[in-house]
């Protein structure tokens, strides 16, 4: 017998990925997290059905997650994780040396726990001696932050479940009271293809509290058969402006100075979404770089 | 009963599309050709069980395929395409009013005349008063080719069956003939990460004939769940060179002028493996613009 995982786009488009073995399988108090190994992209963890990282692509998304913001930001010094419990965004955040402290705030402590266990790099990643880690829900976190953050880094799964408040208007306005001037926070925000209302509506969120708002793109093949977007909301520099000389500092597989820029470009149909998503929102309620 | 139309990466790895209903399927001298609507992308024009467009995202591949070389090359008269008798690639030459004759060779003759009765496009498309169609074998055609071409757009399936001469070596060094100086190659070369040898082997093979050889990207949802590579044999013009404004007049829907520089823009692990493959090559044994 042949066990297929399977990933939905939507009710009449799948993907499959053939197991090799299941090497973990648990109910935590907030999902199911499982560890399985797939033949053709290796150890994946997954939640609730839904893929969160694999061995072979998980440094396409952990390296444009972070990166971006990161070579952005001319000074990234404190930093905020939401989520992030497989330690991916930990690994490259370790590559920038201007980092002096790390937060990371995850709801399921399993989730840490089995991604030590099983995944090759989060031993590692977790043990950064920048890093202080929380327990807790990220919207509540965000309500009494312990300081001030140069950068939110939003490593969130799907607005379903317990990832919901993580992408409401709510979570927006209490991140940007939580940023320093100038401070930036992205999130992924889905695919181009299959979640495009979920794109346009986080543009729009987003565009109520932060003077720049702007959408990039990267591939990652365990998650959508389309690109997949991420959205910068920043309250000072340009997120598409890149400190190129930091930039080529980084040890990378996928990131480069040049892939930065060229991220930020949309094919038009996109682009004009979100124009138009943006067009139909009231300019800035908080002035860029400015807090009550 | 539910029917799914399975599209495989490799042994492990499927997309499957919900089929609404089988609009027509047969058997010609050289593959079975079917058109069904799938629940999610529309009709589709599917060649030995591969899907060759769709309603939904045919754009994104003709648009790159065409309009890259086309605005790259300062005055594209003369346009051979190989393939492509699903007319999509012809749709988008219409844009290009510089091009005063398009040669379209299809070594299936029922492929265009399926596409024309089922595909909302083809009609329109094949009715171009610049065309001449030619039912022939791709590379049969090029060792005596009615005239020299300013671009040939290889519009060709995967590279096995009837499309695999369409990738070798001859072919290449036919098509380098066929060309006028300063003429450009354009062929599809895969996905980057289900098929990296083919992709390293084109750009290779291009580069024995070529002065400049570029992969760009641009996802296909329904060809890959990774981006899809395009790659340009240039005897002449940087491919990477865009006329912004030629590139303007387009009415496009992912296509623009920075789209166009940003699609050269390559993953580092990318770009590292094409650099390689190229290093291996003996350089052009003709030199670009020249020919025997």
């Amino acid at each position: 017998m042949q066990a297929w995982l399977v990933e939905r786009e939507d009710a009449a488009t799948r993907v499959q990925f053939r197991v090799r073995r299941v090497l973990h399988r648990e109910r935590s108090p907030y999902q199911t997290i499982s560890v399985v190994e797939l033949e053709s992209m290796g150890r994946a963890l997954v939640l609730d059905d839904a893929i969160q990282v694999t061995e072979r692509d998980a440094f396409v998304y952990h390296e444009m997650l972070v990166h971006v913001p990161a070579c952005a930001h001319p000074r990234p010094r404190r930093v905020l994780v939401v989520g992030g419990g497989d330690g991916g965004t930990l690994l490259e955040l370790a590559r920038h040396p201007e980092v002096e402290r790390i937060d990371l705030v995850e709801i399921d402590r399993r989730v840490v726990e089995v991604s030590r266990r099983f995944l090759p790099w989060a031993e590692a990643a977790f043990s950064d001696p920048r890093l202080t880690l929380h327990y807790a829900d990220g919207a509540r976190f965000l309500e009494r932050p312990p300081s001030r953050f140069d950068l939110i880094l939003v490593d969130a799964p799907d607005p379903v479940g317990p990832g919901e408040a993580l992408f409401g208007d709510a979570f927006y306005e209490a991140a940007l009271r939580a940023l320093q001037p100038g401070g930036m926070l992205v999130t992924q925000s889905g695919s181009i293809w299959f979640q495009s209302p979920l794109l346009a509506a986080i543009n729009r969120r987003l565009a109520r509290w932060f003077g720049r708002v702007h959408t990039y793109l990267a591939s990652v093949p365990t998650y959508s058969i389309g690109p997949w977007s991420f959205t910068v909301g920043s309250s000072g520099p340009d997120p598409r402006a890149v400190d190129a000389a930091r930039a080529r500092r980084l040890a990378t597989r996928y990131y480069t100075a040049e892939v930065h820029r060229a991220a930020f470009v949309l094919p038009r149909f996109v682009q004009q979404q979100l124009d138009e998503a943006i067009r139909a929102t009231p300019r800035p309620l908080r002035a860029a770089g400015t807090r009550a």
